[in-house]
């Protein structure tokens, strides 16, 4: 067992608390990547004039086979308000990485689509990601060990929809928006 | 490998992206597993009329061993602003689980203890997070298996204070405020 564990265990029973010291060691720790992350992304994309939602969407949008999806299923996969998407398309469109267009059949819905500008921008970002990254650190396919450790977890709270979008299935109808 | 990280090159491939899917994949898995945890943590934690940072500050005091610490370095190691720090500490002191004091050689300090109610409360807490919480579903030691998971992750980030509280020598002097 890590050494690190072994204290924390060692601590939790001689300071007298109850339960299992592992929830809370779980729950810190997935707090603490993510914010930790979340800074070190800023400060790499922000160097491409991209924010963390941005980027998001550019390779969501870039991994469609349409190209294409609907402002509303964009933030559904990606966990975020519909008004920060609104506000990060508009930014996106903007800059001319992505384009609105209505949709053919249904009229209330907006169309998100890449442009050729957007795919560039997002082989960047992740081309950039790749080389110094905050993670980039981790050594050899530790992206993927990084991936493969937490879909248990992403499963137990009930992630059913991590690349959806990427399934040859198109399952939300994505691709055929 | 994985089924799913298969599926999730072949399409990157197959779209023409360049780079390596693995940084964007790490990224949104982290992202994803923080925000279906906040949520279900805020569920299960409503039950005990505590918030998250406020479940946080009363395990992290249970954990010292004077069951004090600065406002300050709380949230240093939390990670949260003073004022949220602030405004969870005036919560918890109004259900009489912690009280502040003022620091004994510290005029401009104020220190925040736990009682005997917040020890309580925290211990509640963590006997129903191994219960029912929303990572209980994991099998065996699985909230260990994610914590030393995430341990090379969260070091390539520059995460060097956790658990800090919980060393022996207490290099931030929070033992000893």
């Amino acid at each position: 067992m890590d050494p690190l564990v072994t204290g924390i265990r060692e601590h939790w029973d001689g300071q007298g608390l109850h339960g299992d010291p592992g929830p809370f060691m779980a729950i810190c720790s997935v707090a603490r990547l993510n914010q930790l992350l979340r800074k070190a992304l800023d400060d790499e994309l922000g160097r491409l004039d991209l924010g963390r939602t941005g980027y998001a969407v550019l390779t969501t949008l870039a991994l469609m086979s349409s190209g294409q999806a609907r402002l509303s299923t964009l933030g559904r996969w990606l966990m975020v308000h519909t008004t920060t998407v609104t506000l990060t398309v508009d930014g996106l469109e903007a800059d001319g990485l992505v384009e609105r267009t209505p949709h053919p059949r249904d009229r209330r819905a907006t169309l998100v689509g890449i442009t050729a500008r957007g795919r560039e921008r997002a082989n960047e970002a992740n081309l950039a990601l790749g080389a110094h990254g905050p993670l980039s650190g981790l050594a050899g396919d530790g992206h993927e060990q990084l991936f493969e450790a937490l879909q248990s977890a992403r499963i137990a709270v009930g992630d059913r929809e991590f690349f959806a979008a990427a399934d040859d299935g198109d399952p939300h109808g994505a691709a055929h928006p």
